[in-house]
């Protein structure tokens, strides 16, 4: 008998793999069925989240840090001579939003060559159209995949600081926040609210001028809270990535969180369930109110109503709420 | 009798637009009553949406930008004795959320502060907590609040690129990205999703090294498209935000989108209207299933059983739905 994807994804086959990953970026029903079937063998990887304004420099950062998991995923591996096509390491590159063609802008054809030829690494770019989450989700549900498929260790990269992003990174296991020194306004990066969310602070490009003066301003801002006894101050770690500089530092600094929250990290888990379980929920709801509830066309002609200011927004989805409620 | 708050609003007091967004931030149930009220009385304002990477020099360029619109309306408001403290250029600077402090890391505070003693001129951060696109509802509702108050031309500001400042930036009547040059890495700047959403191009600090091969990147990744004719093509316009250079041509394009799309303006605000209702109906779908249906603690049972791998969050999801839909 043929192999069902969900059986070829938890073998590890980076085809099945990849073709899972694509039916949850096109929404397509089957990927619900999909996260069903692999959702009991997952929860076992380490997912690092990555993010940080543009031209900080991620996509190198991520690279080396690839490149270190992947060493000491190697070292394990070569002992399991069963499955020796199966990736160690995963990377999700979250792309915003493009609206009108839908994808990934450059997406991972300019980036990650060095691991192109390395079955042990299994990269993707992620980018949707749907709203209320869309890209959390597929972000989450990737994941999963890839977790299901025995990688030991994903990295979610954001390249943008908006709220999704921000609540992507934040449902990571590891939160990293990558700044840069030089754009001359520290405080433009340090005011995009990615303060909060580290639990390690990068300072990449460190050869370059500014960047102690952005460890301190770092630095000064972690003062303005007061840590109690035992609990984790964010570290700031001074990297460059082009040289691999400081990498073996960051490794060692993830290593350390991952040790002192063993106990937190179900907190954090919670937070990510929950945060995918409400978009889902949400989600669902507005596909049933379209297909089920409303009329083709119908919601075209309430939003117009409320467009040209015949009915408020308020009162329009109340109506919609107790129509959908009703049935 | 004391005029209610929405009178107040509609009269153009500062103090009444100010208490209004509060409301609006703080999701105060108020708020909905408020929009109701007021939302017969908007639909005037221009909507100027300007996004791009932090470090980009948005908050300077805004600055020169209000300036320019206040000058405009002076001399309007001048024959309107009537009115001499409605403000006629209001700002609404869209900072990611903080997930633990929940409001603007710096806010309003390090800014704007030449137009402080301006009262025709009212300037505001928004931050929320909310989950399910409620950065989006509360700029949207501020935006109206501003809106009906007479304010002529609201800009908002998104210092995040990621999907919510997008989807906030398309739905203004005219979408401003701003780039900058010598981050080194242009790249990074054109993949953030915002290339195609642009209206207007600026390129900031053009005095900067690497201002002219930027233009032409963007230039060059505009000519992928093929334009028809009379369809609009985004100009790219340089500007040096700290000295004012650029601006006046900025204003000029910005007048010009405005009069080429007279018409096309009636479908982003069909747009504007569906992703607010849309946001509003699930965001309503979601109180009323923690409110009315499930028993306190119950959802966080829920997700603890999906945290722990005891059930798929698609399953619980439709769970959920089914149960809110039965009543």
């Amino acid at each position: 008998m043929t192999p069902t994807l969900g059986e070829r994804v938890l073998a590890g086959d980076p085809r099945a793999i990849a073709r899972a990953i694509s039916l949850i970026e096109d929404e397509d029903p089957a990927s619900a069925e999909l996260v069903r079937a692999i959702f009991g063998h997952t929860g076992r990887a380490y997912l690092v989240g990555v993010t940080g304004p543009p031209g900080a420099g991620k996509s190198t950062l991520v690279d080396r840090l690839v490149a270190a998991f992947r060493a000491g995923a190697r070292a394990v591996q070569t002992s399991d001579a069963a499955a020796p096509s199966r990736p160690a390491v995963g990377v999700i590159a979250v792309d915003p939003t493009s609206p009108f063609s839908g994808g990934a802008v450059l997406g991972d054809r300019l980036r990650m060559q060095a691991h192109a030829q390395d079955p042990g690494v299994f990269i993707r770019s992620m980018a949707t159209r749907g709203h209320l989450g869309g890209l959390a989700r597929a972000t989450g549900d990737a994941a999963l995949v890839l977790d299901a498929a025995g990688v030991e260790t994903i990295v979610i990269e954001t390249v943008g600081v908006g709220q999704d992003e921000v609540d992507i990174i934040r449902t990571a296991d590891v939160a990293i926040v990558t700044l840069v020194p030089g754009t001359g306004d520290e405080v433009q990066a340090l005011k995009a609210g990615i303060m909060e969310i580290a639990d390690i602070f990068v300072v990449n490009k460190a050869d370059r001028e500014g960047a102690d003066r952005l460890v301190s301003a770092v630095d000064a801002n972690l003062a303005l809270h007061s840590y109690a006894s035992g609990e984790w101050r964010p570290p700031i770690v001074k990297t460059v990535a082009t040289s691999g500089a400081g990498v073996p530092e960051l490794v060692s600094a993830i290593g350390a969180f991952r040790e002192h929250s063993r106990g937190v990290q179900t907190s954090r888990r919670k937070a990510r369930s929950e945060y995918r379980l409400r978009e889902l929920v949400a989600q669902r709801f507005m596909s049933h109110l379209e297909r089920e509830v409303l009329a083709t066309g119908e919601l075209a002609g309430i939003v117009d109503r409320v467009a040209s200011r015949e009915v408020d927004p308020y009162t329009a989805a109340n109506d919609l709420l107790t129509r959908a409620l009703r049935r």
